[in-house]
């Protein structure tokens, strides 16, 4: 068979090595000149290929190619466009078909997570459905670490260690400061409902009497007593108390603590974080003084504190996942199998899109200790080498160098102006 | 004269590399044994000169001494605690004196910004009345860059670093996003007075249409109109806005953003941060999607991100300040003069304290683009030299190694239960 094109798009939530994927997808479909003629990007992710406006990676250097791999955010664009059930939505998976037949690609990869790979899937059976020969393959990225069967997701480990060295810092800021001024510090991390990034703070201390003192998981229902006579007892005993909360933290009834019900000045409905909810909760019933911050972009995007382990998994899953494809296998994902924790070794397997896709993965009990305030010694195994390793990105004039490519388009065929 | 010991203190907020500046006065001191015997340091700043609960660093391993270097936070513990006016407070200035007398402290050295610089000076004046010899010396630290007369502050440079490649990290994360989801992100940083912080976020960008696209300065009135007018060009213009936040933004009134008269579902004031309520104006004029990061404490502790000519002005106005001691100097502060911009180049001077407390300096109109929104040239070339060089901490397991002294306690001399 003469060798045809691939397309590649990003989806959902960028983070700080997704483009370390992308690296993985070129430089190794580069090396399958006799299968693969040229990667195909969709500019803003699955939309690029819906509206045929793709990019043409052959345009880039292989010295650009190389610098993706410590670039953050998505340098293609992403998009958070979920197609829906192929009988809601028929005509736009028949789009994604005509335009791939119009651009002979034979090869689908699609970086996201849950949501993504059930895309994938889905376009897999299509193009079965149509007889377009087409190779489909997940590639797992998400910093919230919740797809099934993959023992980590690339993406989160670099977050992990973004919160944890920044749990850590802190807390040493707090500390020295408790003695006149702030004695209660909260982070606000992201993990809308699985709290893998919450837990990855809890390496920042040995045990429960070292800072964060603290862990609220969306996975333990919010008891504000509890909570309240925990920091107090900590204010008490260690001087100052450090909380990491989940953005996805809720009460018993279900209710996300961030959705407080507060007004501004003019009874707007305010969409504060749940970190300055939880503050004035101490506030309000214990009167200590406090500070906040709320990570936001800034914990998904540094690449500046990347971590090694991370970046590493990120390209391998990338380049497997074109050696799954030209091995000729559809509707798969590679995923990380740890191989063993101590040393921490890893290899990369497959599984069906089918048993990752729409599943969520959450942080299971035996991780988090009985007070439900913190991370136990399994949970550290599992977490501890997700961090390893630093990988810095080069700088010039005291600012990180972040290849921006070309992005050259793929003159496109069909020119109908299709609209999503 | 036979040689006598120091008395050394940190105060007010810390920095991620106050303690490069202990670094430099103990290494130094140590190098004048002829001189200076012992340095102690203040547990929790100068309360610990007055309760008497003093740490004896000649206790620590030279090994120990040179990690702190590296460890942000206060090592010592750090206050928020001025002294008032002598004849409103002449019984703390008196027991200063009479444990300085106790212990044979020759020399004060002061770690802190405008205030504490006042309070330097007051105790040079006191203990001249009281007859006491002591060599007062004020070394500069405030993360705000508001301190007079010195070129640039240490602690400045590191939080410029961290927040301008937080800024342009992010900026390449919301890009990624704007085309689905995410059109307006914003970042909230320090400087309640002055808009030095804010000010460098703009290194993220070359110009006006590169992020950050609004810098949003304390010294410029806030005009909502005019703001959210700029958000829509952005969005339309680039396809999304980067806006960088200065926690003392105000209105021409003087009113704090940040005092917006939020108020919880209890009807209690929410003290809600000025990201939150940029955030709001957004949402509610203009419809765009946004998130929003609060840096807080992480920006000031980001030890892992310093800038290596800050860590090196830091241990240099320690060392400088010993120096200065030794050399029979009093009332005065180590400051850095810029000897030129390109290369370059600065070396150590020093100052009166007369001529540094008690004063603010804001950044300059010539520093600030005419519509209030940017930089200028000239705030480049002041700015970009001081967040070049990283200076990573050692690494173990994923994580910095910030070393945690023994902080072992001077044997108290008077005893007589002194509280503050």
């Amino acid at each position: 068979m003469s060798p045809r094109n691939a397309f590649y798009a990003q989806s959902g939530g960028v983070t700080s090595v997704i483009n370390a994927s992308a690296c993985g997808v070129i430089e190794t479909a580069r090396k399958h000149k006799n299968k693969i003629t040229n990667v195909y990007a969709g500019r803003n992710g699955i939309i690029g290929a819906l509206i045929e406006d793709m990019i043409d990676t052959n345009r880039e250097s292989a010295r650009n190619v190389a610098a993706l791999r410590n670039r953050p955010g998505g340098a293609f664009g992403s998009a958070r466009y979920k197609l829906k059930a192929i009988e809601d939505n028929l005509a736009e998976y028949e789009r994604l078909i005509e335009v791939f037949r119009a651009h002979d690609i034979g090869y689908f990869f699609y970086n996201g997570g849950n949501d993504s790979m059930d895309t994938a899937h889905k376009v897999a059976q299509m193009a079965k459905r149509k007889k377009l020969p087409l190779q489909c393959i997940g590639i797992p990225k998400t910093v919230d670490n919740d797809l099934p069967v993959t023992d980590c997701c690339p993406g989160f480990g670099s977050v992990a260690k973004y919160i944890a060295v920044s749990t850590m810092e802190a807390a040493l800021d707090v500390q020295s400061m408790a003695s006149t001024s702030t004695k209660v510090f909260i982070l606000e991390v992201m993990g809308r409902h699985a709290g893998w990034i919450a837990a990855a703070g809890g390496l920042a201390g040995q045990g429960r009497d070292e800072p964060p003192h603290i862990i609220l998981f969306p996975e333990v229902p919010f008891d504000q007593k509890r909570f309240l006579k925990r920091v107090d007892e900590c204010v008490r005993d260690y001087g100052f108390c450090v909380v990491v909360v989940s953005e996805g933290t809720r009460y018993a009834n279900g209710k996300f603590l961030a959705d407080a019900g507060t007004v501004d000045a003019f009874g707007h409905a305010q969409l504060g974080g749940v970190a300055s909810v939880v503050a004035n909760m101490v506030r309000d019933n214990l009167g200590h003084k406090f500070h906040y911050a709320v990570a936001d972009y800034l914990q998904r995007s540094a690449r500046h504190l990347a971590s090694k382990t991370d970046v590493e998994q990120a390209y391998a899953v990338g380049k497997h996942a074109v050696k799954l494809a030209v091995a000729g296998e559809t509707a798969v994902m590679p995923v990380i199998k740890r191989v063993s924790d101590k040393p921490y070794k890893w290899k990369i397997e497959s599984a069906p899109l089918s048993r990752v896709a729409n599943k969520e993965k959450f942080v299971p009990k035996r991780y988090i200790t009985k007070d439900g305030f913190g991370i136990t010694a399994r949970a550290r195994t599992y977490l501890a080498p997700l961090i390893r390793g630093e990988d810095y990105p080069p700088y010039k004039n005291g600012l990180p160098v972040y290849v921006a490519l070309k992005n050259h388009p793929v003159k496109p065929k069909l020119n109908d102006g299709f609209v999503v």
